[in-house]
């Protein structure tokens, strides 16, 4: 019964079902690590067991536990169910049907103890992206074989199920194309930047004090936690591999605010986009900060707010958007698979048996696009003229450049190209380093017309 | 292997899935219905016989079909299919393992057919969202007391995944409201009207010629057809027996170009909207055309586009876009019914079972907000003045006031309140009627902050 009905009792068929479900076995689940999502889930578990039990005929419960300090103060109590100090341990536990992995990490105890649940031939449901993007058809093939199921849900885009969408809802589609939004943390520090016109070091900071970078900030910033996503969902979208390691990566660390302002001027947001597609050249992987239109969905995306696009043959284009992270969210998504499990659903972990996923070949975005281009040029006769001579023999063509004031030798410069290839412009990028009149490293910006 | 790659020939263990799932009993389906959604589906089964295959370990194949006319000209090649005239016999033939309904209609062939495959133990998708407003609990109590399955993704916002997302990715939560814009013809009327300020007459006369418009139109403008999809989203939203006759309905007929017109003054858009809510007072459904923030995702929906969003007390506020009817949407979510049951997810038609769906009683919408009204007095001393005090007596407050322009002796009023309940302004209009100055009736839309 939901708690949004406090006055609603029961009635007698209600009832019935739940004393059903009260002699079904339960689905007993061993949840390894404590933090924020894992505290969540122990909360839905406590909250909504009745709810959960009259939805899937069986009562959800929890039988151990484990996390790395059991001391620590939590906002939940987790007396009543059995600890165990090694994650390992836990995952072996007889009495553990579910192994809940919310550690973390792509190597250590979390890979262990899900390799140890899958060889025990228990489920796994995790959150994990980066042990997934790392190690996902391994882990895939190893669950298949001992006719367990591995599912992650809650590794992309927090409470959104995208995954769900992508493996179920769309199972009668050729999937052409997925486009999202999926880390909130640079969604929150490009926002922030251009709501309050903070420079990136400053907002930077103020994340940081937030608790909303990961321990390793470049995880979040270097764009690497939503290129996981990315190879995730290109996997479950187009039956590949997961393949991280062809993801074109391009963080957020080098957008400046005044990056942020000259794209306002032009009518584009910046926005940290991954882009998965197949083509006839190969699976393009690509997550890298884009100008997007001032109008688009993505655009009109606040803080932490997720936003993942599907591009179907059949269904179009289907956007989901909710929050990306968070205890009630992410838990929510752990949730809906242990109860998938809970109801019999058993699917392969990436929609289709992990032996027939394709080793598909890397290729570059093809598609021409606009870019933005800002440089920094010595102030001397001649050099931006050197500049665009490098753009001409690469085969790029400028639609608008402006040179900005500047109070020292240093001219800052800001180029719009007409639509052309990464290629070209990586091209033209290579010229520039010849004409010896830039100061640093250019900054490219691909404009999307998403 | 999606369509997307043509070039990547199967390598040799996504040959071995396909050869497994060739000696795998395949997956018949007879389906009832060979209009747009019925040639949608036929086309996906012939154009994605092996990517399903390779997803769901089955072959998905067509035993027979059925529909009004043998004879007519299809887009799609059925000449290898069986052909019944009679979609109870379809639904009864041994060869046909999934029962699909597109016949559509709350009773009559369709009701009886799908009753026949129920009582056979077949499962049952359908995307009759009318049969299943008036008759989904019988229905549902039928499929399980059968064994059989009996599921209506389609139903509900043509290719958007909404029923999955709510009995599936949101079943660990208690959903506090479910919000929609769902019929797309209506939404169509009222952003052409907006957009090229064009009468509701032409507009509506503009639709019929489009072949946007049900044989009844009234199902469309009427808000009937919205409204079903309401009292299937309420079900599965809160664990409730579908409720139909309960839905406070209210079309779009009376909506004009001058209520769009006031309304963008202000910053609105009027949007035919559905919300669904469990109070402590019992079930609220309303569909009714609101006043929306222009900045809204609501308002921002353009033509046949649907949008729900979803709040879940964990999971927070999911908000999912698409299309909402078509060809190949629709067909699309018929599909991922029958893919599920190829995979052996076998789920309630509510998301529990039927037995334990309560009888909620029906509560009127009391959380207070805004309201615009319209209407037309006759010219003279006065008559604004007994207006006003029928609203001060009805406990209703003014924001602001205008009386237009006119040519004739007839004053165009327009009044928004400030936030009151539509129980108040109920009363209001009921007063109104005993000041004599009123020509016609008023219309009252309230303004949400969706």
């Amino acid at each position: 019964m939901p708690d949004a009905a406090p006055d609603a009792a029961p009635d007698a068929p209600a009832r019935a079902v739940a004393e059903a479900a009260a002699t079904a076995a339960p689905l007993r689940l061993g949840i390894a690590g404590l933090g924020t999502v894992g505290i969540g889930l122990v909360k839905i578990v406590q909250a909504h067991a009745d709810l959960m039990a009259l939805r899937t005929g069986r009562r959800i419960e929890i039988s151990a536990v484990s996390a790395r300090s059991r001391a620590r103060n939590r906002s939940a109590d987790i007396s009543a169910y059995r600890w165990e100090d090694d994650p390992v341990a836990l995952a072996r536990r007889a009495d553990v049907d579910v192994f809940v992995e919310l550690v973390g990490g792509e190597d250590g105890p979390a890979k262990a103890a899900v390799e140890a649940a899958l060889e025990a031939g228990k489920d796994v449901v995790t959150a994990n992206k980066a042990l997934l993007a790392h190690h996902g058809q391994a882990l895939a093939e190893l669950a298949e074989a001992r006719g367990a199921v591995l599912r992650f849900e809650a590794a992309v885009a927090g409470g959104i199920p995208v995954i769900k969408a992508l493996t179920e809802a769309l199972a009668g589609n050729a999937v052409r194309r997925v486009v999202g939004v999926m880390n909130g943390t640079c969604n929150y520090i490009l926002t922030r930047m251009e709501s309050a016109g903070l420079p990136y070091e400053t907002v930077f900071s103020e994340a940081e004090q937030l608790g909303y970078l990961e321990a390793d900030p470049t995880l979040d910033v270097g764009g690497i936690d939503a290129g996981h996503k990315l190879a995730l969902l290109a996997a479950c979208a187009f039956g590949t591999r997961v393949d991280f390691a062809s993801v074109e990566l391009q963080g957020i660390e080098r957008v400046t605010i005044d990056d942020i302002r000259h794209a306002a001027d032009m009518g584009f947001r910046i926005k940290l986009v991954g882009i998965a597609q197949m083509t006839g050249r190969g699976l393009e992987q690509r997550m890298a900060p884009c100008l997007v239109p001032v109008d688009s969905p993505l655009a009109q995306l606040p803080g932490a707010t997720n936003m993942v696009m599907l591009e179907g043959d059949a269904a179009g284009r289907i956007v989901l958007r909710g929050a990306g992270a968070g205890e009630g969210p992410t838990a929510s998504a752990v949730m809906s698979d242990v109860l998938d499990i809970a109801r019999g659903t058993r699917l392969p972990t990436f929609g289709q048996p992990a032996a027939s996923l394709q080793a598909a070949p890397p290729a570059r975005a093809a598609a021409p696009t606009p870019w933005y281009l800002r440089m920094t040029l010595i102030d001397k006769p001649g050099a931006l003229a050197k500049v665009a001579a490098a753009l001409g023999e690469a085969g790029v063509s400028i639609d608008r450049m402006r040179q900005y004031d500047h109070p020292d030798s240093f001219a800052p410069v800001l180029i719009v190209t007409h639509s052309t290839t990464q290629d070209s412009i990586e091209h033209a990028i290579d010229r520039f380093a010849l004409t010896g009149v830039l100061v640093g490293e250019p900054v490219a910006l691909s404009i999307a017309s998403v």
